[in-house]
């Protein structure tokens, strides 16, 4: 049976250095493939924690050498690079896998905006870590000069943290669904997509911020009125009592049970949360919508209710 | 009369930083949206020579500062960041331009690769300049290393040189067409495309080289079915014997007599000649098909036959 299935891969589907996203692409577009060979309409969100992460100590390099020239880059517009640079390997190690499969779909990378919202609280409280560590000096500046905020760590120094607002609409929602009808595999809302917050007029201003990329594919697959979200990361199954003796892995969990657990702390803060997180969303937002969590290589058999957690209504 | 048009924009349409850019793509919106609002279907084909030029530079400082973490950034990879840090900047100016005009059309950036020939005479004599100046041994290294060629300026050092392919086909052209039937503005084969060459099996390697965006945006006119080329630039009109006393301006021209003039020297190499010989091969390319060269902010004036330089059949 055919599906329309918005799947969101972590940072470790793409390694953190371009030698590694090579080959981890290669990996990666074998699961997917699986999924759009059993006729799915598939529909792909990365994260790009470790590619956005070099892109800015580049452009810090960039701006060191000739600070005359180089103003320090927006984290929007390194979002934008690492979309293009993520997107190059990951569609072409889709579109190879396809072909040597017999199969002759398109394949194309979106450049993608998120609208988020200026006044969510997350703007008050940054908490994400990015970009190079550096001096009490360079911090200061930075903070003086362009409002940075900076946390510090007593080893390795200053580094500036950002907030990570909750996703509100898809700006090229209508692209995506357009290359979607058009029987195209769409790589998009990479690293959460570049927030941009509503100014005058019609514009729409890079926000310094990053949208977690599993609430951004939640996003994306009600507005793309999907069936099915699968967030493929690196454990099989969602487990409560992780690490300890009452540990337990879970095949199936009502949306009304996760988010008990969740609000129990029984999920790690930044890492299974907001995945547990995204698909109750998902799976409360529409009727006969379900979610999925396991590891990248069990995909296919995780929609074919052989391993991995189900969310369901 | 509503045409399909692929517009090329030179460099100076972008600006050579942030500040610039950000600046530039407003005054290039408003010539392009006149194009849009007057019915026509317009795809846009820009330039990357700064930007790449400045990723390049980037990536080169990442791999000076840390080189056991990272690897020289291939230029193919340098190019898809590229297609991303314009398109985001050009598309929100086209579509910020379109909503203060009552326009309600989707945009879209399209990560676009172009298939050349890796028999191309081209990649025997590199000749196009790319990324920073540096010194004898640093560039020594990357010949044995790598495998670059470069030049050598007196005054500034080694630069590395690339080849500059023809383009033969262009990988994304279904996307770029799905998504111009489904009424989109469509930003692609920035900075003239990301070369690639097909090796084993299906795998495309991207190629150390950068395409002429003139002739990639007259292979995309041509593979589009577009009505006509339109290549925007610093100057209204196309000259014989310019900067001499015999200097006049051409209204129009015939594809047959525009080859006679390029071939006799008559337009600055890797300037005023490419353009012209884009224009040619579109013209000649098919029936009803027109090209015309002019400024950026003519562009609406020369599809109304008021100006610039219009080379027919």
């Amino acid at each position: 049976m055919s599906h329309r299935i918005v799947v969101a891969l972590g940072g470790n589907a793409l390694g953190s250095n371009l030698p590694e996203q090579m080959a981890a692409v290669k990996i990666t577009a074998r699961a997917i493939v699986d999924l759009i060979e059993e006729g799915n309409e598939v529909v792909i969100v990365h994260g790009n924690g470790p590619q956005v992460g070099m892109i800015a100590n580049a452009m810090a390099e960039l701006t060191r050498s000739d600070p005359e020239r180089y103003i320090p880059c927006p984290l929007s517009v390194c979002g934008a690079m690492s979309q293009g640079y993520i997107g190059y390997d990951l569609q072409n190690a889709l579109r190879e896998e396809m072909l040597d499969r017999g199969m002759d779909k398109g394949v194309a990378t979106v450049l993608t905006q998120i609208q988020v919202d200026p006044n969510d609280a997350a703007f008050a409280r940054p908490t994400k870590p990015i970009g190079p560590f550096m001096s009490e000096a360079e911090a200061e500046e930075l903070e003086r000069d362009r409002g940075y905020a900076f946390m510090h760590d007593a080893q390795k120094g200053y580094r500036r943290v950002v907030a990570s607002p909750k996703p509100v609409s898809i700006v090229e929602l209508d692209t995506i669904s357009s290359l979607v009808a058009a029987n195209h595999v769409v790589v998009c809302c990479g690293g959460g997509g570049i927030p941009v917050v509503p100014t005058e007029g019609h514009h729409l201003k890079g926000a310094a911020a990053v949208i977690d990329k599993d609430f951004a594919a939640e996003k994306l697959a009600e507005q793309l009125d999907a069936d099915a979200l699968i967030i493929l990361t690196a454990v099989e199954k969602v487990a409560v009592g992780f690490g300890t003796e009452r540990e337990q892995w879970l095949d199936e969990l009502s949306a009304a049970r996760a988010r008990e657990l969740a609000e129990a702390g029984e999920f790690g803060e930044g890492s299974m949360k907001p995945k547990v997180e995204a698909c109750v969303a998902f799976v409360e937002s529409g009727e006969g919508r379900t979610a999925l969590i396991t590891l990248l290589e069990r995909a296919r058999d995780g929609i074919a209710g052989k391993t991995g957690t189900h969310i369901v209504r």
